[in-house]
């Protein structure tokens, strides 16, 4: 029986929910190690989760290459990953989880070029979605190519939905769910392939706290009728007090559903469901990244160099066992 | 955009079920043509799906080496398989459905000296389990290592189990379904990690048509008591007519579910569930045979010979569409 003897070393860049979700990640995996984290904060301010873990200042990054097998960056999709993830490219292999769908073309670009000229193995948006819903989406079309592809997204918070909830007059915190509704997942399962709007998809709940002195209603009003964010969905705003949103809503759950349902003949169909009921959203985000990080490691020593995304990488390479011992363990 | 122009000419090597599937699932797929049905039959005798469509002797494949480019072979596991797959492996790429787990590790050493042998590129045991299931087993390991593995078979027709119904005296014919606990299934979904039996998991429901004068209570008992098959379960036997049987229990469906349920750290549980409702078991088999196809097909073009299995196939060598595409579409 082969064995994997290397010990892979994790570089996290960056320690909110995602970098700290990749330090309890990397101490799940046994052929794995936490190098260090690099933080542009100070690091003596820094709080790893694991007592005495090297903390140190992002510039001091450059130097520690020869530390370094695999970067996990942990910054935001927004304003980090687009400079950070083509930057640390040149020298380093990564993995990031850069999230804005409708940009994933230029970002691939950005980063293939530094990873091409760097002769490094870089890995964009991986997690769930994309990543984890997006390998359900390819492989149901390939499996079904006759068929209809549906994607639901909770029950979970969403944080750009509560941000745009906290962004409200008068209120003075406060946090969204995203809940698919049961009907539509249920005409979805029966393989009927419904034609389903954003309305009939998904309804939205939000925790509200008030400010002093608020007009309930006329937040209520100026949250449902918002365009993008809630004007397209039935949304159920429950006033609460801060003592409860601290209590009740921390926690950051999320998860959803990918179905494909098709015909392989006239007479015959065929559904397949993939889904994800997450205690936290982060935390499981950033184990998809610490698998990919060993796949990157195992492509990088293949020779494969230039960006990937998860349709790149064969569902073996993620597992720290050999070949031999997945054929005839798994299969 | 990068476009696929080639076409992929796929023999079908047995037109059973699944030779059956295999033609109904090429013309699901554009890219992909049906260069021949290879048979042990009479040809003349075979009747295809599609009017015209090429029929041959088995023993003509030899002669075909340049009208094909991959073989999906549609044999059983137990005879056909582990010599057909090892013998045309040396001269085709192929794809077959091998599913004998315990017999995986040899029958790859087999088809794996014979393709490297023969430099072609063949990938065994594709389906749905092993298969789709296998996959999620092992992603399902490599995102939560802190984690439990469940697979749910049903509910669905066992052919292995409706064999020995129709083995035991006094009975005429008969199916056999294997149907999930729905307990177990809501404790696994709960993600309590709860330690199953074989009986806590699974039971077996039979539908039986009687010999003229068989007792049927002998016939019941002989069923739930037979040894490895029904003894392990609870097992539930239905006498009916040959009528119902040929009526109501003609078609083959199965399905089931992979659930991992694992932690991300003491706080934080995840579930991740894939699950399968199949109106026809060989059909949908079948289309994953197709996918396999094409994923072999790139294989050998990019020059990776030997044996291969789902363990090694990134998702997006499975879809039609572009690496560009993808990425864009679905990512």
């Amino acid at each position: 029986m082969q064995t994997q003897a290397t010990t892979i070393r994790i570089g996290i860049v960056g320690h909110g929910n995602l970098g700290r979700g990749v330090e309890a990640a990397i101490a799940k995996n046994p052929d794995m190690v936490l190098a260090g984290i690099y933080t542009r904060r100070d690091p003596a301010q820094l709080k790893p989760l694991t007592a005495g873990a090297p903390v140190y200042r992002l510039q001091d990054l450059a130097g520690h290459k020869d530390r370094i097998d695999v970067l996990v960056l942990c910054g935001g999709s927004k304003d980090d990953l687009p400079v950070q993830s083509p930057q640390l490219a040149r020298d380093f292999c990564l993995v990031d989880s850069f999230d804005t769908h409708a940009r994933i073309p230029e970002h691939f670009a950005a980063v293939d070029a530094a990873a091409q000229a760097g002769k490094t193995t870089a890995l964009i948006s991986a997690g769930w979605d994309p990543g984890m819903f997006s390998i359900n989406r390819v492989m149901g079309e390939a499996l079904l190519p006759d068929g209809a592809t549906y994607t639901f997204w909770g029950k979970g918070l969403s944080q750009g939905h509560s941000d745009a909830i906290r962004h409200v007059a008068g209120v003075a915190g406060g946090v969204q769910y995203t809940i698919p509704v049961d009907e539509a997942v249920e005409q979805v399962r029966s393989g009927t392939r419904p034609q389903l709007s954003t309305r009939q998809k998904h309804r939205r709940e939000c925790y509200v706290v008030l400010k002093d002195g608020a007009d309930a209603e006329g937040v209520r009003r100026a949250i449902v009728t918002m365009p993008h964010y809630f004007d397209e969905y039935d949304t159920t705003v429950h006033f609460i007090s801060a003592d409860e949103l601290a209590r009740d809503h921390a926690a950051m759950p999320h998860g959803g559903f990918v179905i494909r349902s098709g015909n392989s003949s006239a007479a015959n169909k065929h559904v397949v469901e993939y889904r994800l009921q997450l205690d936290s959203n982060p935390e499981f985000t950033s184990s998809v990244l610490v698998a990919y990080a060993r796949a990157v490691h195992r492509l990088h020593q293949a020779g494969q160099m230039g960006c990937k995304t998860v349709f790149d990488v064969a569902p073996g390479l993620l597992s720290p066992k050999s070949a031999e011992q997945l054929r005839a363990e798994l299969l």
